[in-house]
């Protein structure tokens, strides 16, 4: 039979388990530093809540969704990212009627594009993402950006390209919007069919098109700075102020854009300009939201947020020659000689472990020379050797395995002498 | 438009995450004082894989699985189990190649079935659960289920019951297989259609009815512990022991069977008896697997594992009055009055973060009461107040909430005066 992945997708096996670990671990206590809470929303969801909530024009809900019917004829969508169902679940339980605002959200899970697969970009990916909601503070922003940097440092990324702009409010997005009309329209029969559509739909989607970015038109494009209104303005200069203040460097990109209707102000990404990185050098991307819960049925409510990809991070990391965590190594490896004695090892196993002593033994009945071979294998810190006369004795022989020394120990002291030699420095 | 879950799924808020995070950190904890290490699998994986992996004749395969084609019309399956995708992934990348045998592995997250929506089952629900390939002897039995209780123990679960039974190697399993037949055959009329169907296909699983359950030759059924061979009796009688030793109560249970074909030897349920517990009270089910490995086109490979659902471990937690944490409380909010705090306060509260001290500000504009109120609701263990007077002379007033102690403090030992203070005990 077929033993293969999906295409797309990937098996983590152990070694690699403990950087994914690692990088989740930093992030979710970096998050709660921030004062940012984990919330779990489920793997798929109502189709429409991604129509809506990422938008119809956008290629994500054209091209790449895995949507299928459930066995109630319900058309079900697994989610492509965060944000959609962060809102809708914000929603769903009036999170917006508590007292507590900002409400400060922080998740992590897999995400499912169906996309050609290639390095950094998977059929199934894992984001962690985040996602600030009821503020319009400009400083919100900041400390978005800043929780974004605090993770990359603490990763040991340091090879890093902030890029920020500024969408405006809807007012000054309205005027920017006639203005891409009238300079794409004459010429818009050279554009692909996507960008067709997209001229009244969402023209801002035009700059973002992957067919059509060599069109000269594109770098004539009128720019959004040029069409802010004073407040759109302001906010952006009390973002960039803040970040200053912050010493978080960031260049300002004019094109950067998020194409939704619903997206405003500030839209930032981060890219890796480690050398060897490859050709996909975005890290993270994010922005203001301020009228997505508003799509979802709840009150008027500003809302910001980023995701990043794990498998990219983890790309980033390498490229950066980051020092990267192994699973954790064995305390004790516990070799038996004998019947008696093989019989009793998982009872001294047991109260190693009940104390907190990461141990093992043989499960194969290998020889002594081949149980020793295995604590070496295991990177032991210590061998616990118990035959006829140990057990006679009721002692075990513990060898420590980075000196050679052999200290002669009672089972009953054994799991306390172990305790203090591992957890006691030494 | 809907902003509904989809039926049979749930999020997961921030208080709530906060219990889901300890018990998968206190699984994950002790699988690695076990050396157990993580494996993470794709949550789709191609439909054979479960029908094979799980069983043509099974509820899971028949009724309740998400199957769906992709854009390339291929036929995937979101996981209902883990079992078989970590067989899978074990095949997939040689696993059993390596020296370091048995491999012993854990996993944990989503799992799908379609079936009706109660408490302790949903359609989507999160397993935890270990796998260990590669070893026969009854002692890694022992150890899986020593596993099992050391986790149910630290989680503060005690209303606990233990039920196993051994189904035999094959040779017994043949034996009691055409005694099953020669029961029911002459009655099967009286049985439902999938039993029918279950008779010459996988008659065993007939004692796994639901609908028949009350048939008087159910309670007539042949045992299975009448036809163990002696290699068979030795092996359970080998885990028994081990049990005693390790002092982990059980009771056999004849009646209690897995109906894969690939399934034998030990298999294993964990029951809560806590009183209000529910009508479901399974909390954790597994056995041994001498098959599976090589029906994935691996060699000849025994593998024992359990899963348990992170759902069902919470109700069991609560039905037993256990102390659930909650999310972590702040160390510090800052308090700012007027402008130029206002503008400043980002900067504060980035050396204070860049600490490790939990810390907040507002974002909403709030004057000093509101902003005082929001410190209580946060249940922030220090408010730092920095108004005009405090910026000129770069220093803040640090109250302490338990006491009301208040302290000024230069903002250049605001960090160093907290971490003292937080993490000094105190």
């Amino acid at each position: 039979m077929s033993i293969q992945l999906p295409r797309g997708t990937q098996d983590i096996l152990p070694e690699d388990a403990a950087i994914w670990q690692y990088i989740e671990q930093v992030a979710k206590e970096t998050c709660e530093t921030y004062h940012y809470q984990e919330i779990r929303t489920p793997i798929f969801e109502h189709t429409e809540i991604f129509s809506r909530g990422v938008g119809d024009t956008t290629d994500i809900v054209q091209k790449e969704m895995y949507t299928f019917s459930d066995r109630g004829g319900r058309s079900l969508t697994l989610r492509p990212e965060g944000t959609a169902a962060v809102v809708r679940s914000y929603v769903n339980h009036k999170l917006y009627a508590s007292p507590a605002q900002p409400t400060k959200l922080y998740y992590t899970g897999p995400m499912f594009r169906y996309e050609r697969p290639q390095a950094g970009r998977m059929r199934q990916f894992v984001q962690f993402g985040v996602e600030a909601l009821g503020s319009a503070s400009p400083q919100l922003d900041a400390e978005v950006l800043a929780l974004l940097i605090a993770i990359c440092k603490k990763l040991g990324l340091v090879n890093l390209k902030l890029v920020i702009n500024s969408l405006g409010d809807s007012e000054s997005r309205q005027a920017h919007r006639e203005a891409l009309i009238a300079h794409f329209k004459p010429s818009i029969d050279e554009f692909c069919s996507d960008c067709q559509m997209r001229l009244e739909k969402n023209p801002l989607r035009i700059l973002d098109c992957k067919k059509d970015r060599e069109h000269p038109l594109m770098a004539t494009a009128p720019s959004i700075l040029d069409y802010l209104n004073e407040e759109s303005r302001a906010y952006f200069q009390s973002l960039k102020e803040t970040l200053d203040l912050l010493n978080i460097p960031y260049v300002v990109d004019p094109t950067l854009v998020r194409g939704l209707d619903y997206y405003n102000h500030t839209a930032f990404e981060l890219l890796s300009t480690a050398p060897g990185f490859g050709a996909i050098t975005t890290l993270c991307g994010g922005g203001r939201y301020n009228g997505l819960v508003q799509e979802f049925g709840g009150p008027e409510t500003p809302g910001i947020g980023f995701a990043f990809s794990i498998e990219r991070f983890i790309l980033a990391m390498k490229a950066e020659n980051v020092d990267l965590p192994a699973p954790q190594s064995l305390d004790a490896y516990l070799v038996t000689l004998g019947d008696e004695s093989s019989r009793l090892g998982p009872q001294l196993l047991q109260r190693l472990r009940d104390g907190g002593i990461r141990a093992d033994k043989d499960y194969l009945g290998k020889k002594m020379k081949a149980q020793l071979k295995a604590a070496d294998r295991y990177q032991a810190s210590y061998t616990i050797i118990i035959g006829e006369d140990e057990i006679a004795k009721q002692q075990a022989l513990v060898k420590q395995m980075a000196t050679g020394e052999q200290t002669v120990v009672a089972f009953s002291d054994l799991t306390s002498f172990l305790q203090e030699q591992i957890r006691g420095g030494n």
